[in-house]
């Protein structure tokens, strides 16, 4: 448990229309703050791959290959499942211009693998996504996630009509909340005291939608959260 | 070999006065394609270790453990060296405010492990860089290393005085050259028919350099490029 999670819930319902919110974020400062969040994620399988090494090639540690040998494995997954997100939630992505629902849920599926809470994608499979609405329900996806500290469920949904898309998120589970910094990043607003990992991945969707000319509103109950995007046709 | 190789030489001198050329890049797209880089930077190395593991538990090719092994820990360095890079070229690396020669010398040094040029770090230990400095000379490093295809001498240097810091590149060697797209990135133009993997990075660089207005200069001649970069104090 790291040091954020002694922040206090945030159980109070909120709604928040991102169009009502103007920020204006330096070029710099979004893309420098997102690869560091992409450098933070990738250190530490790649760290645990070359301990793993070290432990295989240890003599002394001969009945440990097994564990070495897992160790690195799972590593090296995780490494793979965190660029396959990173390429469609953060990247350009520029080798598909649409993705479908089983695409999506399978990137989705990967990440959960390595988290408490478990996903209920309830997307068909042959729904198509342009590259902005995929970059949004990736993102929507991962913050349901993580808003599941002990586990629980994220369900993600979809609907449209003829006004555009309508993604929803629902994560339910004991202790689920935002922390301050992504509720801040999911306003739009910047960084208070917290830290900067938490906040700009939720902030980067904030941006995500707004240049999709979007809105983002969430609520907040007891163990439960729902988020709902809209984006325009 | 990539097909981008096959490109013409650009080898008639030029002179690239950033502050003269207005360029306006959406936040987004910078976030993205740099996103998009580092992923495909990732990719290969994670990819790499996965196989080197199918190869280890594969019960008829137990011959191969040793090639497997050193496929494994290669690709594990070479990601470790990406993310150290990235982390200070491209990342907002919060971490640290400042960075030493030492420092930047070692994070260079492991990324030329990996390519055909040498690298001579003419620059003290103990000099003292700002972030954008750091980001500057690290990024500068990699495009005189990337300039030389066929290997060569990459030699850094920098001077200060009262006006403020000046960084020099030379990248010396057979078949010197820059590629079309870097050197549109480095133009702060906008990719023309182009790999967008080999025109981000020198396009960061333009974007960093600008944004501490700076200025970025660069010189072709046969087998020889020059770069300088002049950061204000």
């Amino acid at each position: 448990m790291s040091m954020d999670d002694l922040a206090p819930d945030l159980t109070e319902a909120r709604e928040i229309p991102v169009e009502a919110i103007p920020v204006e974020m330096d070029a710099h400062e979004l893309a420098t703050q997102l690869v560091a969040k992409l450098c933070h994620d990738f250190i530490s399988p790649a760290g645990a791959i070359i301990s793993g090494l070290d432990l295989l090639e240890d003599p002394s540690a001969q009945d440990m290959r097994q564990e070495a040998l897992n160790l690195i494995s799972t590593s090296a997954k995780k490494m793979v499942t965190l660029v396959h997100f990173a390429r469609v939630a953060f990247g350009a992505a520029t080798s598909a211009e649409a993705f479908n629902g089983a695409q999506l849920q399978k990137i989705l599926d990967d990440v959960f693998a390595t988290m408490r809470a478990e996903l209920a994608f309830d997307i068909p499979g042959d729904a198509v996504f342009t590259k902005p609405a995929a970059r949004a329900l990736l993102n929507l996806g991962l913050i349901a996630g993580n808003a599941l500290p002990v586990g629980g469920v994220a369900t993600l949904g979809m609907a449209r009509d003829e006004d555009g898309l309508t993604l929803t998120a629902e994560a339910k589970g004991a202790r689920a909340r935002l922390k301050p910094e992504a509720v801040e990043g999911l306003k739009g607003l910047a960084l208070g005291d917290g830290l900067s990992g938490q906040w700009i991945q939720p902030h980067w969707l904030h941006s995500v939608v707004r240049a999709a000319n979007g809105s983002l509103d969430f609520t907040s109950e007891p163990d439960s959260l729902s988020f709902t995007i809209r984006l325009p046709a």
